[in-house]
């Protein structure tokens, strides 16, 4: 018999783009939680590559179909958002290369914020263990393969973009 | 509407005693997961300080009346057990002070042994972040005040066993 | 019997704004050294959120009638400026989540620059290891509860700024 | 009886400017592997403090008529220029206070964009592990003293362009 | 024009038993370098697993037609034996989850002993960052699959001396 | 003026034996604090190479007329011996190679434990960086140069004893 109350999980990020690695983290939690939101952060401040629209529309390309995932803009604190979906998960990617410093203080001061709320952290699979967006612009800009790090239509609306400038 | 299947997480570890970080971890695992399944590894190599018998009650008794944690003794490897319990998840404690590169180590060879299988991290409350088995058993040895670091039935039976020894 | 010479010791920072975490490592530090001078770089590369003016008086709010803590805005070198007060000693906070590495190689620069000047790490008590000033602007931008991380003025003049741009 | 085949190794970094660590580094390649291409990057993006010919000229002085270095300006991916100069070998200075995950992220994309390169990692001597450029201009532009970090003539042309701005 | 030196690297370790890893940074170095030695420490301190004579045949099985790896057993100071091999280059394994900590140090005084000898660090392949001889027994004890992670004679060679015990 | 109480730090650890860089770290804390215990780890279950007094007369001998600097045998929790001198800071060597992860750990422990007791980091000069007790044990027991690396009594006392093993 199962617990009456389903279990939601939000994902928060910028994906600027979404990655292999991102899609992966996204496909492991949506065998995890009952529901995952992913929150692409409107994030004005970074200046992001792509629009919030294209950064949105990226991911759900890579999950139409799959019913307990759902891909959302968000604004403001990331607690705010969560309580608004009624979760009290927050799922951060971690691989061998993150930024472990920041992710850390991020998870303890959200928990403060809202210590109903708690983040757990999912690693990529060891394939996608070296990709970061960052990585990814700069082998874009200078015509790299892209092939085993974004999903094709990403590689595509990269170099796209890319020669506009 | 909630997707039909349970989701079942392990928290396989020595406990050797549990900690109120352990106790921590397992009550926050307890609010994302269906049911926890916390495997006390039997452990025979390291020679643990309390019996796994003694490791499996300190927990039981911090989760009587909790109907989805199950505390049971483990052998053998983790992905094992979690699939005997028809589980994809385990679950590993993080700490600011953790080891970290081991349990990297640990969660991508689990992940090549079963791909099915992820471990997910997650973070004690603050309260609890310096908090190691390690550290209890020292501060036992010297007298020290155990109250804020284990349950207090916890605390005796390590003064007991000491005072044995 | 003490020996005759007084202790002095510095601790520079940008302090935009000065955190619960700063005036921590202060407190501490002036229970160790007989005298604290907090040296607010003037830092003009980073344009910082607060003027140096505003940035100095948060601290100085927070020692009044503390009579081994006195405030500076300093510009230059950090070991002219502990040249300057007679000190040798200056003080760095380090936390969980603290960017070591560059705190290492400014340590270790600092002393091949003065090799009579050393640097000594305090941490914040628990309570405060996850804060950053970093991370209080983002939380303030978003209209999140400040009291646990700044004092009362400081998040008051956050707000008051913000709501200005 | 040796190998027939020479031993390429390329160097790429930004340079801006080169410190006594890459030059050490430079020298300890030297003694390594046959030929050493010092990869000046152009680097737009990061709008360096020194132009690209005054970069290059900075390593160029310092390997004078040591003939197995050669010291080029470069564009695009490594992957591509290490190609072009039949080399499989990419050499990465590492630190007590380096920047591991970005490092650990560079090699391993690279490896992935091309199978038969290898990133090495090594080390300065003792004497240089605390020197990076970012360090040097903050040192310089507060008049402290450079010699110990940095080539006299490099000390001489930071402080001249320093003066100019 | 080729340098008229050799270049020899020697590739101290434990190597108890050799992995998958191992193997692969011993192939990169050797494309590496004109000469590499292996070099088995007989490190009785440690007590391994398996003797010296098997640690050292597991790695010549892997090598054998490869004429410029040796494998050999050393003892005493690895500078030492550097020197007698006409060696100025140490070979480190360093895998994303490695003790960097202690191969900094031991690279450092290994420098310090002799300065005229360098270490480099070399990356296995990504599919090889997760192993550890010490990963490898845990798992051979449990009966798991060992295929991904040592060669087959060594997997062999681990279970039938399991089997004995 | 003076602040009139005297500034009490202890140093303990187990000096197993006493390096350059313990020896250079009492040095500066002589400097910081007024007076500076150096206690010694009695530590039975570690089974240290010499024995309690010898650690004691290494460093003895080092600070010898040096009237801020004692040196005592302690058992127990640290946090006692300090209130028993009247102290309360504990002063921890950092190393760019040490272990901050049990370091944090401690201090945060035994901030708990005694909320008015906290312990600064203090880093070894430059040359002092990689030295470790068990680096020097290692060096010592294949005959290599302590000259740079431990006091010449304790180079000494260290082959006499090893000789005799």
């Amino acid at each position: 018999m199962k617990d009456s109350k389903s279990k939601i999980a939000i994902y928060p990020g910028t994906f600027d783009p979404a990655t292999l690695a991102h899609i992966d983290i996204i496909k492991k939690a949506a065998t995890m939680f009952d529901e995952v939101y992913v929150a692409v952060a409107r994030n004005t401040s970074k200046s992001p590559f792509f629009t919030e629209k294209e950064r949105l529309s990226f991911i759900e390309q890579a999950f139409e179909g799959v019913s307990n995932v759902k891909v959302e803009i968000f604004d403001g604190l990331v607690v705010d958002y969560a309580k608004q979906k009624s979760s009290s998960i927050i799922i951060r990617g971690i691989r061998a290369v993150s930024d472990f410093d920041y992710e850390f203080q991020m998870a303890i001061a959200n928990h403060k914020l809202e210590s109903e709320i708690n983040t757990v952290f999912i690693m990529p699979s060891e394939d996608y263990f070296y990709i970061s967006s960052r990585l990814i612009k700069e082998i874009a800009t200078f015509g790299g393969d892209l092939k085993s790090l974004v999903p094709e239509y990403v590689g595509e609306a990269l170099i796209k973009k890319l020669s506009k400038k």
